[in-house]
């Protein structure tokens, strides 16, 4: 950091205009040099998805800062953070931010977060990264209440690193910055959806299902980031892409696998 | 399992047609009752993804086994295990496997991989789910090779169950069932991949990417699954979808994030 300005690589999953990466960007440029290379076109709920049987395409942004270049792509989120480590910088940046995701990515909504995937692409590839997400769908949400805290996490994480294999997923409560209650570690709640499938009919007849569901928590702890939302504050949950259950692998050696 | 054949949901990400899922189907059927919902086309490294933006189709394929029943779905793995358990089983199947993929699946191969997040999926349903993978991308692979051991790892967790939140993510090497060494309970191992972009032009001149790239494994561990395939062994990890670093919480709540 010593007298130079971080490079900080920008990416969302909501698209390249969405108000929430409008902000992110905002905040970020008042800490380092910025690059944007985020999807052409909502990416949400892509998971870790990434682009083998199709092409990519890039297309550079104009602007008039110098201190923010920006690419749109039409990939996934975690195809944005490959393309843009790989062919756009060809170099680690200082630091990865994904969002500000408009809604939540908390406990289980992790795993199929597009935001949440692109970071943990750039923890995969050794890059300091954070997703933001604030509690609200609107795609006009009220970010600005949320922007100084932005700022204390990312100078934070800039500052003191965080553990190797470990990225951050923040979540915002949708409050007015002073009824915000601080910030709590926490981990990912047990929870998951209950989907329903509603299904209707093509004019021709033929039968189609759209997905929805109802998020059910099913954990009381009250060191989850559920519990911290709920609470008030705003819920750090460090994640990591070791899958491993290593508690889980004495359990299975002691099964008769090779008889 | 008393006197009752399991329900057993068959899933991929290769397509319902690929060679590696209709092998799984031959396995299965000699096992329980069998329930196929697996992707109309390829979904090779659509990750978690789900389809939320849009609609699903299903379509039922006829056969002529009472004992199978098969769908073909529009959406990615996970929308066919949403689908499956939600609308069309209405139930929870007593178990779920998704496979055989056509190639390796192992390492930080699980967090792209259609065929493992099913797996994942099914687990986070409550579901007990086993993904099982082929060293071999070819479409012709010779998976007769690996049907016996397939058999057994299923009998062995349909009969003891894995511990709560895990699910197994199986590895076969390229080998002859009599040259497998054995079976091989193990870590995943810290790789990555290293990507190049190839750049071309479309006949109009516009630029275009294709991602391709190298497999690095970083990782010297004689206890991971990428040792035990190079050495000849089937590897099995116990993968998990709580994806909290547990490890870091104590580290992050020594800074002060709150000043």
């Amino acid at each position: 950091m010593k007298n130079k300005r971080p490079l900080i690589l920008v990416t969302n999953d909501d698209g390249v205009s969405a108000p929430g990466i409008r902000t992110l960007i905002e905040v970020m440029a008042t800490i380092g040099d910025v690059v944007v290379v985020a999807p052409d076109k909502p990416q949400s709920a892509m998971g870790h998805a990434i682009t083998i049987n199709n092409m990519l395409y890039l297309n550079k942004i104009s602007n008039d800062t110098d201190a923010i270049t920006e690419y749109s792509c039409s990939g996934t989120p975690v195809d944005c953070v490959k393309i843009a480590v790989h062919e756009i910088l060809k170099q680690k940046p200082d630091l990865c931010v994904s969002g500000i995701n408009h809604g939540s990515n908390s406990s289980i909504n992790v795993i199929y977060s597009g935001t949440m995937s692109a970071a943990v692409e750039a923890g995969i590839e050794g890059i300091q990264a954070i997703g933001f997400s604030l509690l609200d769908y609107d795609w006009n949400a009220d970010f600005s209440q949320i922007k100084s805290h932005i700022k204390k996490i990312t100078l934070e994480v800039l500052q003191n690193k965080l553990p190797e294999g470990v990225v951050l997923n923040v979540n915002f409560p949708k409050l007015k910055e002073n009824e915000i209650k601080g910030i709590k570690v926490c981990r990912q709640a047990n929870a998951l959806w209950i989907e329903k499938f509603d299904k209707r009919q093509t004019p021709q007849g033929k039968d189609y299902y759209w997905l929805s569901g109802e998020f059910v928590n099913q954990d009381k702890g009250e060191d989850t980031d559920e519990w911290a939302l709920e609470n008030g504050f705003i819920s750090v949950v460090p994640t990591q892409f070791d899958l491993t259950a290593h508690h889980a692998i004495k359990n299975l050696n002691n099964r008769n696998w090779n008889e």
